[in-house]
This record gives structure tokens, sequence and C-alpha cells, in this order.
């Protein structure tokens, strides 16, 4: 066991947060002892770029690694392990257990400052065979590079997608393209239940019309196992022949090893932190994928995985890790995807939120043309917004086009998150010009129906 | 002369604010009178669109046109007179001269209430041949015909477009695809002058690249003229051949009728209004292109001439006429152009501006790329941010690239108005995924640069 200065940073996790943080800190503290503990051989890489490289669309996936240990090391002079894994944290000592999963030995680790960065992983029911050598989860680069190479080595014919949301939408575009026959099973009414339902449906239609069978409104319950592999995933309804299985039920935080700890989790389990990533526990602080989350428009703590919030959270982190005093004030839940030629983006609460913290609101959908009607080329959108009854306030928006859903739903993010009404939108002085737009841009069409309901 | 009860309501000006009004008007007041004078065959077209009709991207010129006099006269009972030139208008006895050049007879015309949207010609100094038959503004959907129906009929071979501004860009490129050799005159040190010359000489650049010739920092002196026709245009340095001659040197409102009518303009002789779009004189209203507008940013008038201010203030207009009160709060400069494979779009002040209004500014540029660099198909794109000193203010933003510039501008549009800093935009919950973005989007890069200089 090293000693080391009270002055230790300790980061648990290289990937968007740890990594932005500990590089943030080295920028500020050229000197401070940082080290880093990733348990894959990856560091700072884009996990949301996975399914392209699953895909085919990138042929490399160092193309995906932003910084590679050996730069950190070098380059920046931060001591990374990687293929290091902690299963502890003692808050009472200060140090955390690191197990060195290459050499196979454990090891106590102190710290002056610790940062819990440890991401999440794809949830799935404690179900036989969740562990089968053909399921995967996708959450680390390593977990990617076996998905690839499983369908490279092993050319399973049909794949059964569990869960409809964003990753099991790019997962099935991605093994499509891959010459996979695909199912999707979803227990929600609709695809994508980020969406409201109305919205929803534009995908579930559009991931029919590839050819995907999709199997809506049921539960998975369990695997069939042949030889400790999956050969068929069994829903309410339906047992589905399956040479692959890929979880798409959405994430859980890494936070398992946290248990007696003391450091405090909320919801799902995540880690409950302040405006600036600290825990409960002096000097242990949180970022990530691991962490809770303000929803703006709730003001509730929730969970959400994603790649821009780890980057800000670890950057918050990493700023107050290095003295200088800075708050994450929270999201708005903004999100995209692309699936095949839709865009589909998010942002704000949808109904079923709004109705489960009673908020009176408005909601309406308008269709448009991505550009001026007249001019070539031009593509469908759909925009729907919801708005406070009364005082107009944005509350959520959401759109699904054919090209410039992820830009425009910027507009509504950076709307909502500083409480603009209906009327602030139809107002706002936005860009136009034919190839580019309608004269009234379609999510201020939407705000012009909308607010005759107020 | 027709005698009306005082409820009338006369519109001077049938394009986007004119028709925005009367609409809203006879949407909310089924009944009321409501005649509109138009001095074009044309009503309610997409003046932005003509340049694309010019080029032959849009073939048929009625495909620009929204709602035509006929419709407005069956669909909306809205008494539509074509060709209908207002000659002056009599504040005390609340009339207008009319001239129905179709007919050559000339009328009094008594209202209730008056509306003046007579939007903006192209500007040209005082020279010989400024009216020459080869010489063009674009203001109207009839001079878009007229140059279109030139270019036919008489093939000219060499163009000289006088002004480097979004007009004179987008006519080169619609002359260019057309055939014509063009080039364009420009006293500024770089086109596209509402950018800072460090992002204008990008669009030079391109220019250039697409083989046009471009004359910077050259004075438009005269026109050098042969039976009538220009055949010269004539600069500081260089004399040009020209078959046919585009000014693209800016808009000036069409205004001159109402000297001596005690309506008080202002800047470049715009309308004066206040934010229900009210001149000085009772019962007399302006909206469009023909106004002064509110800079937000700067907090003082100024004149521009977009076809999305002209639908926005002809709304306006046209709820206070019907009764509902309603503010327009102004614009913050948003604009956007499409040059061959570049957008180009803008918005806040301008470094020129922010020194002219003593205000303290940083600002700074970031290259980066419009999806995740790893990602095919990703393109570059510049953004430039400009912030007071000390509070981080956004003051301005101009982004140069090969896609999403236009959507992304309206994200600092947004910001801008409702005086958003740096620190927000960095906070800002915006959408990524690899196909749109990388995961700092470009804006929030330079303004993570940017703040670093506050």
């Amino acid at each position: 066991m090293t000693r080391l200065n009270d002055d230790s940073l300790v980061v648990i996790g290289g990937d968007a947060a740890g990594m932005s943080a500990a590089s943030k800190v080295r920028r500020v503290q050229p000197d401070r002892k940082i080290i880093v503990f990733e348990k894959t051989s990856y560091t700072s890489y884009s996990a949301c770029g996975i399914p392209y490289f699953i895909s085919g669309t990138i042929t490399d996936c160092d193309a995906l690694v932003r910084r590679s240990p050996e730069e950190f090391r070098n380059k920046y002079n931060i001591d990374v392990h990687t293929q290091h894994l902690v299963t502890k944290v003692d808050t009472a000592n200060k140090r955390i257990k690191v197990h060195d999963t290459e050499n196979n030995r454990e090891f106590w680790q102190e710290y002056g400052q610790l940062l819990i960065a440890t991401g999440a992983k794809a949830y799935c029911p404690d179900v036989k065979g969740n562990s089968a050598e053909n399921v995967f989860g996708i959450s680390t680069l390593r977990s990617g590079i076996r998905v690839e190479k499983y369908i490279r080595e092993n050319k399973p014919g049909k794949a059964v997608i569990i869960g409809g949301g964003y990753i099991g939408l790019e997962m099935a575009e991605a093994l499509l393209m891959r010459g996979l026959k695909v199912s999707i099973v979803t227990r929600g009414s609709q695809v994508m239940d980020t969406l409201d339902p109305d919205m929803g449906i534009k995908i579930s239609d559009a991931i029919k019309s590839l050819g995907i069978n999709l199997y809506l409104n049921e539960e998975f319950k369990h695997f069939e196992l042949d030889n400790d592999k999956v050969n068929a995933v069994v829903t309410t309804n339906n047992t589905i022949d399956a040479d692959i299985v890929i979880l798409g039920m959405g994430s859980a935080p890494n936070t398992t090893f946290l248990a007696d700890s003391g450091i405090a989790l909320g919801v799902k389990g995540a880690i409950k932190v302040n405006g600036q990533m600290q825990t409960n526990i002096p000097d242990v602080w949180a970022a990530g994928d691991c962490t809770e989350t303000l929803n703006l428009v709730s003001k509730q703590q929730f969970y959400i995985a994603l790649g821009t919030v780890a980057n800000k959270t670890g950057l918050v982190a990493g700023t107050n890790l290095a003295g200088e005093k800075i708050t994450f004030p929270g999201v708005v839940g903004t999100a995209v995807c692309k699936l095949c030629k839709y865009e589909v983006a998010r942002t704000g609460l949808q109904e079923k939120e709004l109705k489960k913290l009673n908020i009176e609101y408005v909601a309406t959908t308008i269709d448009s043309t991505t550009r001026a009607d007249y001019f070539p080329g031009n593509k469908k959108i759909t925009v729907k917004l919801l708005a406070e009854k009364n005082s107009g306030r944005l509350l959520g928006g959401q759109i699904v086009g054919e090209e410039d859903a992820a830009k425009r739903i910027d507009v509504l993010a950076v709307a909502i998150t500083h409480n603009l009404t209906l009327q602030n939108l139809i107002d706002m002085d936005l860009s136009y010009a034919p190839p580019f737009s309608p004269v009234w841009d379609p999510v201020q069409t939407c705000a012009r129906k909308l607010i005759k309901y107020i």
C-alpha cells in the first residue's frame, strides 16, 4: 500500500467524466499526483460511437479513442492503470480496494480526494443466462469490441434487441447493416418511450418499414438456453429465436461496489451529488453516468446516462477538485438519435411526467418541412411542444424529422432551460433562408398553434 | 372617392408584412372591411426565394407565391388591388392617393386605420444609368421575373454584382448556375460585411474558388452606357465590362412617398414605430422592410430587411389592429445565407459595432467539425463568439460551415436574446449523437475557449 500526501487525486473510471476531470485538474495543477483506475484497457473514448463501429460505419475502433492511456501517462503525467477494477471504497480510512485483473492481485490505495466516475452498465433483470456469451450490453468500448468480434466470428443470423430506446434503435440499425435479421422487444406501446406515444409511433412505423420485427407491449420474461448460450428470448406472449441478444433496457449506474461505503445513493442507485459534484462524504466526488442529475424542468433528481452530461459533470468536478468553485446547474433531458433516415430528438418533460407532477399543460403537434416548401430536397418534420397552462412556459419538445431535428431541439433546450414562453419562441429571431427553413421555423409554427390553447 | 366607415383597414403593400397583418385581422374580425393596394401583380410571395428562381433551382415562379390575390379576395374576403401604387399619404384627412397603373387613373382612398407595408428596394446611388434596362435590384417577385426573362432573352455573358452581402452572394451563385461570368465589386475588405473580416475572408476565398472575379476595397463610382444600356461598371480602380448589373448594395425602405405626410422616419429613412408597430400618427401603423427595428443587443434602432422580421412584425401589427395588444420585442440580427457548399450565419453584434458602442468585449474563433470527428461525412465548421468583458454575456456569434451553421446560430440567437453568458452556454444541455455533433457542440467549444479571456 502506497502512502501519498493528502493532495493526491484518485479517479475511478477512465472514460468521459473521469478523464475530463483528471485533465482539467492537470491543466490547473501541473504538479499534483493524479491516479486513475480503469477496469478496461481503454480511456477517454466515445461510447456513443460504438453502434457505428459495430455497424462497420467506422472501421477502426481506435478512431473512437480520444486519448489513450499512454497519452495520458506520457503527455499529461496522469498515472493511468488499466485493467484495474475498484471493488470497495473505505471512506473511513480514505482508501479504495483495487483488483489488478491482469495480474490478479489486490491492493489498497489511499486517496486525498476521490472521484468516482464508474459510469453505467446495461440493465438486465436477474435471470438465468444474462451473462451468457451471446448476450451483450453496450456500455464500454470493450463491450462494443466484443459484440463486433462475436458477429464476425460466429456469424449469428438472428438478433433480438430487448428495449426500444436509443441504444436499442442504434444497435438495430447497426445489426441490420451487418446483415442480421433483427427483432426488437419493448414493453412500451411504442418504441422510444422518452417520446410521447403519438411521436413514438412514427419511429415504430419507421422501424417496421426497415424490415425489423417489432414486438410492442411485451415484457421480457427470461431466456431459453442451449449449452450456456441463449437461443431464444421469452416475452409475455412470444418466444423469439435469438443467435445474439442486445440489452437495451436502459442503463444502471455502476455503484454496487459502494455498498456499505456510506456514500449516499439515490434514483436507480445513482450517487447523490451536489452542484459541485460532491457526495455526502468529505473528499469524495462523483461525476458522469454513475450519478444522479437534477432535471431543471421537474426540479427533481433523475437518472440519465449521456455522454454530454458525463463530459460536463466531469469538467465541473475537475474544476472544483482543482480549487475553482463552479456549479453544474442540471439538465433538461435533451437527447437525439439517428435511425436510418430519421432524426429523433427530445428535450424537457413528456406527457406522462407532467401528469405525474400534476403540472397543468397543453400540447400540440404540427407537420412542417425542413426547408421552404418550394425548395428542392425539403424533408418532412414533425414538432410537438408542451407548455404550461396559463403561463405558456415551455415544458418539453419532441421532433422527428428527416433532417435538422437535432439542431432544432437545441433551440428548445435553451428556451426550456431559461423558462421561456411560447410567445418568447414566436418572437425569437431565428435564422431563415429558403435552403434551411420555412420563414417561420417549424418550432415557431408549433408554438403559434399551441399558444391558442393556453 | 369611396367613403367608408371608420372601421376600415387599408394596407399598402401585399407581401409578407402586409398580408400577414391583413390575414390576422381577418381571422379575428371576420366582417371588417380590409383593402390592400399592391404595386405589382403578386401578393404574399417569398422574396428570399427569388435567387433560386433565377438560378433555375425552382422552375416555376408561382411556387414562390403562398397566396394569390384571387385567393385573398375569394377565400379571405380581402379586397386586394394589384398594380395599384400609393403615391401619397394625407394623414390630416385620413386618406391616401392611389395610382391604378393598369388603367392609369388616380383616386383618393379614405382609411379608418392604415398599415404601411411597402417593403424595400435595392439601394443605388443617384448615378446615370441606374434605371437602365439591364440594371436590376432584387426586391420584388416582379423584379426577379424581369431578371430571369432578361437572361433568357438577351443571353448576357458578363454579370457584375455591386455589393457582397447576402443578395449579392446568392445572386452570384444563381448567375453562375445560369452560365454567366460573374464579378462582384465590394467596398469592404471582404465580402459579407455583416461578418467580421476574419470570418468574411473565408467567404471571399470560397467565392474566388468558384471562379468569380472578386474586387475588394473598391467603391462603385458610376456606369458606362451604350444606347441606354450599361456596358461597364466603373469602380475606384477598375472598369469592369457588364452585360447585366445586379444591385446588391443593401436595401432602402420604400418611404419616399411619405414625404410631408408627418409620419416620422428614422434610420435610413425607415418608418419609426413602437412595439405595437404604431407610427407617430394616430391610426397609422407600419410593418416589415419599410420600418426601423430595435436591436436587442445594442438597444438601438437599426435597419434590417428580412423576411422573418417582416412576417413577425406584420403579425404583431395585425394582432394589434384587430384589438389584441401584443408587442414586438425586437431582433438580435440573425441572418443566414447559402453560398454553394457553405452556410454562412450570424447573430448579435460584430466587432465594429461593439467598438462604436464602446462595449468592452472579448472574441475568439475555433475550428471544429459538424459531427463527431470520427464520423464519416463530417464537415468543417468555424465558430466565432463575442462576449462582454467581465460579465461574459454573449454579444454576437458568426458561423461558417459546410453543414448545420444555420441551425447552430439559432442556439446563439436564443442565448443572446435572453442575455445568457458563456458559462450558461457551456452548461447548456445541447443534443449530441455522433452523426450530428461532437460531444461538445462547436458553439460550446468556442465558449470554453473564450471564457478564459473574460
